[in-house]
């Protein structure tokens, strides 16, 4: 695969993070939510080994917040998702799947509720300060929505326990998976959630001051070196190993909840009001054709542009979404659509690219 | 400023052009709808001074797209602009604010009514799919929207309409600016507008069908040696010197519709209904406080984040948005948003970065 360069502009804008990164030697970018994510410092085989054993530090700004508060906070927000939020709880994070009225999937953030009256939704990469107002602007909702100034490090790895300890003290490591609460480090508080897109643990630290934001990024590379602390960005083979889907690489807005894996996030039985609930009855009933399904392919590299997954007779029973080379696999992992009756473990498939045929194999989540 | 490489992904979806494109040579892309637009084959001031002589085919198949079609199309499309639109005809292709409940800037889109129940908003870089689509379930519309699988190639260059004409006929010269019409050419049939982000002149293609569309890139290339045919890109400085705004560079949602020049636009007595109306009748009774203008700045390089224009007291007077070096005028030119007060052509103003202050003049669209 060829390299090319990103032409830089305003428009891909920068974090408070980006000039320590480039210091740091950053090599790649990619562009998420009109911002820019750098992906690799070293190679993506060297992160994902150092990932899995020793801690990083993400400039993962681009998750953007879209704060959403108001008397009708609490009523915008479960107009855009069908999981039910009538019982959510302050100091909770929710995954949620973002739906459409075709019962599309428009999004897959994570969503703080902050107060009763003010919630925070941490997204993916598309627009939904603009589905927000949309739908706001529709119903007359007594709403304020705007992209809150908050750039996210995420702190991910085994030993972001041990480090953030030192940071924040021992209250940091009763925190429970998908909760948050404030922390405090030389007079600057921080909200901070058990949580981040790998499967290897960790935090994510939502700085709402630069100034407070810096003072943690160099305090962390200050400290860090016993354990062997680096910059590092979300790993493709790590997090398609762990079944954590990406918006616009697995799922996008032609694709509903029940194929990627959010059934459990669909309550059509509950009181509560939310778009496409209708649609998604009728796709219920009706029953889902397909599923996201992980994949391991016989092969070292892969390019990802319209691959599609063959049985013996040739027929296409599934299309491949993201494929990673998995340094302990030793083989390309990925996550594929996957035709219904094909979705079973260890179903074989084989691809074939420039008539090259290459083997490989369905697989649940995480893939091993 | 360093060089940084690109992550490509499914994400950031490439075009039906993208393998020709790199074949001729693309260096540098940026990212634009979550679609891949090419910025650059040789250098920026090459190609400028190409553009303004001869002739470039651009893939910008990014500007994508919303079909927006049903018995409330013409209410939606209504509802998301304050340019009246009730006395719009098919055939012409409409440039429009999209406007928020604040008042902001959501995109410029250039729409393009279809039928009298289908339009096309032919997007700048923010999903407006999502804003359409949340508005139309706020209201319970009747309509269908959706990102049509539609890319377009901008033909632009003094020298568009000799080649435009060996490939379509006589009849294509007939096409007025901001008109549309179907031609003919191999049996395939395009929808070709006579627009393009340059001053340059020319066309888009808007092609419907890949084949189609690579029959006409390669026969556009086939033929176009004697024009000096070259592949191309939006150019900043060109775009810039002649007014053309660029939607998360020059404005976004914090900036309405009157600070960006739209003033003409904003039809706040007609008998229609559209989102921010309220707003905008209060942000015109108060007045103004800021315009968007023309910079000339005497230097040939300037690093874009967070520039300020200064007066002679130092007193903050305006932010740079965009800069390019132009070759023609042998400074660089931009636009900033101005405080209304200075908004006077051949102001002074100075920029100060790293303690090195730069001149620079304030001035109107086209930058002479």
């Amino acid at each position: 695969m060829n390299n090319f360069f990103i032409s830089k502009s305003r428009r891909l804008r920068s974090t408070p993070f980006t000039s320590r990164i480039e210091k740091q030697g950053v090599k790649n970018y990619t562009v998420y939510n009109h911002m820019l994510l750098p992906t690799t410092f070293s190679t993506v085989e060297e992160e994902y080994l150092h990932l899995k054993k020793d801690v990083q530090v993400w400039d993962v700004s681009v998750q953007r917040e879209i704060e959403i508060s108001g008397k009708d906070a609490h009523k915008l927000v479960q107009l855009m998702t069908c999981r039910d939020l009538s019982k959510s709880k302050i100091g909770n994070c929710y995954y949620v799947p973002l739906i459409d009225l075709n019962g599309g999937m428009v999004n897959d953030p994570l969503i703080y509720k902050v107060k009763d009256d003010k919630w925070r939704v941490c997204i993916a990469d598309s627009d939904v300060l603009l589905f927000a107002k949309g739908i706001s602007a529709g119903r007359n909702l007594e709403v304020n929505i705007f992209e809150a100034n908050i750039d996210t490090l995420a702190i991910q790895g085994p030993k972001s326990f041990k480090l953030m300890e030192e940071v924040f003290g021992d209250e940091i490591n009763k925190l429970k998976f998908f909760k948050y609460d404030y922390f405090k480090f030389k007079n600057n508080k921080y909200l901070i959630s058990r949580s981040g897109f790998s499967k290897q643990g960790g935090y994510e630290v939502h700085v709402e001051d630069i100034k407070s934001g810096h003072d943690l990024y160099d305090h962390l590379f200050d400290i860090g070196g016993k354990f062997n602390i680096k910059p590092g960005a979300p790993n493709h083979a790590e997090r398609i190993e762990g079944g954590l889907l990406s918006y616009g690489n697995d799922m996008l807005i032609g694709d509903n909840p029940f194929e990627c894996g959010f059934e459990k996030s669909v309550h059509l039985d509950a009181k509560i009001d939310f778009i496409g609930k209708e649609k998604l009855q009728i796709i219920k009933n009706k029953g889902i054709l397909r599923n996201l399904m992980g994949v391991k392919i016989d092969t070292d590299q892969i390019n990802l542009t319209d691959v599609n997954l063959l049985n013996k007779e040739n027929k296409i029973i599934g299309d491949l979404r993201s494929a990673a080379f998995s340094p302990d696999l030793k083989k390309i992992v990925g996550i594929a659509m996957v035709k219904k009756d094909f979705c079973n473990n260890n179903k074989n498939f084989i691809i074939n690219i420039n008539n090259k045929i290459i083997t490989g194999e369905i697989c649940s989540f995480p893939i091993k």
